[in-house]
Formats: C-alpha cells, structure tokens, sequence
C-alpha cells in the first residue's frame, strides 16, 4: 500500500549509562544517524536535565529524529519519521555500537495512506 | 508491563486542506495540544514548504510533539511522546475539530520497559 512515510522507533537499553547522559555525545549520535542517512537538517534543540538525562530533535526536510534518555533506567528513545524511506537495520547498527547496547526493540509504522486520502490523483 | 513513556500517532486525513498548509495555524494547534495535555514547552521549530505543507515540532520537558503535513495529500501527521500518560481520545476529537477531520487513525506504543531496563530497582 503506497504510504506517505516511514515513522520508526528504536527502544535501546544499555549498561553504558554514561553515554545517556550528556548532551554533546547524544547529539552527536542523532547528527551521525542524520548524516548516514543522509537526511537534511532545518533546526535543532537539546535539553541537559540534571543531573543526567537528555532530550532533543533534529527537525529534517523530511521530517525528523528525536531522541529521550532515561540514564537512571539505562534507556534510551530515539525514533526518526521520513517522507524518505530509510534503513532502519543500518540505524539500528549505529545505535548498538554508538550507545553500546545489543538490546534494541524496533517498531516501524508506514504512515498516510495515499488511497485512503483520495490523492491517488495528485500529480 | 511498567514502562517510561507512551508514544501514539495520529494520522489526520482531511479535505479542509487550508487547514494543513501554513505555519501559523498549524503552529496554533500544536500549542493548543500541548496546553490542553498539561505538557511543558521547552523549545519549538516550525517550517514552512513552498507553496504550502508544514512540518514542526516542540520539545517538551516530558518529551515531544510533531506534525507533518502533506496538504496535497489532504493529510497530517501528528505524534506525542510524553513520559507523562496522556489522554489519546482527548487529542483526536481536539484534531478531529481543529483540523475538520472525521478519519483519524491511531497507534499506540508503550515505550520503554523498566523490568527489561534493570532498573526495577531503582528509586
């Protein structure tokens, strides 16, 4: 079924609890993921709760990537939405190695269904 | 199954397709949402397509809300992630009357296992 997007979600848990914990690593690893997948970026924000634990996204020209870290619980959320179809097996990779974690819970949902719009005739 | 936050989808399909096209008013509902939630605003970004279709985003304290539109399409896609529940329902009759839907489709996702994250117990 022709869909508009592809909303993805990433549930990542690790020992390396450090890595959740401070705004310039995260941002880095959402840039990376950006990066590789070569989406573009509009704006960002990123917020240092303290004492540990983040929150941000990137906005993207196709959507955008979000990432909330939860430290004290050795989790992390992170999803991307695109109007471009990605990797989400390649993310995942990153995020394991990135994050160092080999337990993450991948949810994928495809996203407006272009029939049940009635824009099967847009140009 | 104790988890850390609730992440749902809405996808909005509506013919009032002026409604989806430009920042300010997409921008108002969006803050409507959140207001209505009891949610935190920590910091927003809008942008708007040439000639029309939004997408946007605000970070929140408790974590985030997004919308994509694609008014060619006649369709919106809006997400909230809060480690605060929320009320679903509430959102999609607020969707449903903001954006003159009557075809709203919903995906709910429990994130974030606490047992599975180790962190039971923790305080």
């Amino acid at each position: 079924m022709p869909h508009l997007g592809l909303h993805c979600t990433w549930d990542v848990y690790t020992n390396d609890t450090q890595k959740l914990s401070y705004v310039p690593y995260i941002r880095e690893v959402l840039h990376k993921v950006v990066d590789e997948l070569g989406l573009s970026k509009v704006q960002e924000a990123f917020k240092q709760f303290d004492p540990i634990g983040v929150t941000g996204f990137i906005l993207l020209e196709e959507s955008h990537i979000s990432i909330h870290t939860w430290p004290e619980h050795s989790y992390a959320a992170i999803d991307v939405f695109s109007c471009k179809d990605f990797d989400v097996t390649l993310v995942k990779n990153m995020l394991a190695d990135l994050l160092h974690s080999d337990t993450i819970e991948i949810h994928e949902l495809k996203r407006g269904n272009i029939s049940q719009s009635g824009a099967s005739n847009a140009s």
